[in-house]
């Protein structure tokens, strides 16, 4: 087993979406070879070889799992749907904790045929059904506030506001909002909202929001080649108290698109010049 | 002069830019035919044939000109360019006085180089230099907040309840919001900030977010289209009082690809069915 420090970079965690070709064992190796001490995986790379055994891959390069993505989904048109969410959700508390990282990542779902009003509902029965399971296994709710653009498809909870109105509703250690700046950078509360979710931010994502943006899904940018000030939304975090690692989080056609060893290098390179 | 009354349609507006390919000439005698007594117009759209003679064109037809689209635009990179933008919103005043409507449509502008807080600075001053001009002529600053997807390069204010802190801020019965439901449907506290508006909402725009959103500019769908509670919005905005004029605009390329009155009369049938 490797010791990876991290050198500069104690908090730098890498997304494993952000080279989209790479399969999990390549996006350890990529950590171990760049120095990257956390890695932050999806569900849907280790569906071919079992989470035990993503498990013992990451360990055994000396990594640590930031967070697991991704959670939530809750709103369904029907009630066997609604419920087959919540069982998917328990399944990845379950295999967040075989990773060994307690934040699981919720992105809440959408619409999914029902009004706003009652997908929010959902969400909210649906989280207040795992939280016990949650804590049993010692895994925290991390309540990811996406972009505006996404409330209809993706994510009903469309504003840091919302995540930490939800985040208040259930009150619990095990409950908390995960903070990726480009949902929430436009928001002329943000920072409000960041003092208000204080010591439940359970997780911060960067990247940035490139002019003119032309894709909201997939064409979100490096740090450094959009308009977020990266490092005073870090500061702002940082601020609160929260001092997890920092995950680099960039769905984008064009960075999927090149060597994946040149986006973690430059990804440090933008980290250390436009994160810290 | 046609007495144009509206029939079963006494608050439906037509804003020009739901028939792209229409000069102003067409879509006044296109609300004359279709018996739809507001219109909406833009400023480029009269460009050719001047103020005047656009004014006497609506006057003529019967037509009442529910709200100028567009001033704002404040932010810049140079001082030249900030007293320039502050130049055209008077000529924006003046041209809504002449038209005959009280309310100016402002989207505010984007980062434009800057900081997003020191765009939000220079929008708030630029307001601030255009409002006694505004008041002399008798024409209300209506800030529309656009969606969160355009706070970059559109409108730093980006939010109702930004749109609502600015309006606080000048404290005058000359400032207040334009509300159009494309831009703040997701909103979880939407309903707080239509109460919290109350009687400053200078104008309510119609249309829908369609699923999939191909394109956030220039997607944007037909009531009925999408999953946006146009009616639920409409009912929370009048009980605040306000009885104007309801415009529908829509940006959609394939809406614009469509004969211009089919689409005048699917605009009244929906407004009908999803509106009123």
């Amino acid at each position: 087993m490797n010791s990876n420090s991290g050198g500069d970079f104690p908090r730098l965690s890498f997304n494993t979406r952000t080279v989209n070709s790479w399969s999990l064992k390549e996006c350890v190796e990529g950590c171990a070879r760049h120095d990257i001490p956390w890695i932050g995986p999806w569900r849907d790379q280790f569906d071919d070889i079992g989470v035990e055994e993503a498990a013992r891959l990451i360990r055994d390069a000396g990594l640590k799992v930031s967070s697991l993505c991704r959670g939530g989904f809750f709103p369904a048109s029907t009630r066997e749907e609604r419920d087959a969410a919540i069982e998917d959700n328990r399944k990845a508390i379950h295999e967040a904790a075989t990773l060994g990282t307690d934040v699981l990542v919720m992105v809440n779902g959408g619409m999914a045929g029902n009004s706003i009003q009652e997908a929010r509902k959902m969400v909210r029965n649906g989280i207040g059904a795992i939280l016990p399971y949650a804590e049993e296994r010692g895994v925290k709710i991390g309540i990811e506030p996406l972009h505006p653009a996404f409330a209809a498809d993706r994510a009903v909870t469309a504003s840091l506001e919302e995540a930490n109105d939800l985040a208040e509703h259930f009150n619990s250690p095990w409950v908390g909002v995960v903070i990726d700046i480009y949902h929430v950078w436009w928001d002329a509360h943000v920072r409000r909202e960041i003092e208000r979710a204080g010591k439940s931010i359970l997780g911060f994502h960067v990247n940035d929001w490139l002019v003119p943006n032309t894709n909201v899904l997939v064409g979100r940018g490096m740090m450094g080649d959009g308009v977020v000030n990266n490092r005073e939304l870090r500061e702002w975090v940082d601020a609160e108290g929260y001092d997890g690692p920092i995950e680099v989080e960039i769905f984008n056609e064009e960075i999927w698109s090149r060597d994946g060893d040149d986006v973690l290098a430059q990804m440090k390179e933008r980290y250390l010049s436009h994160v810290l």
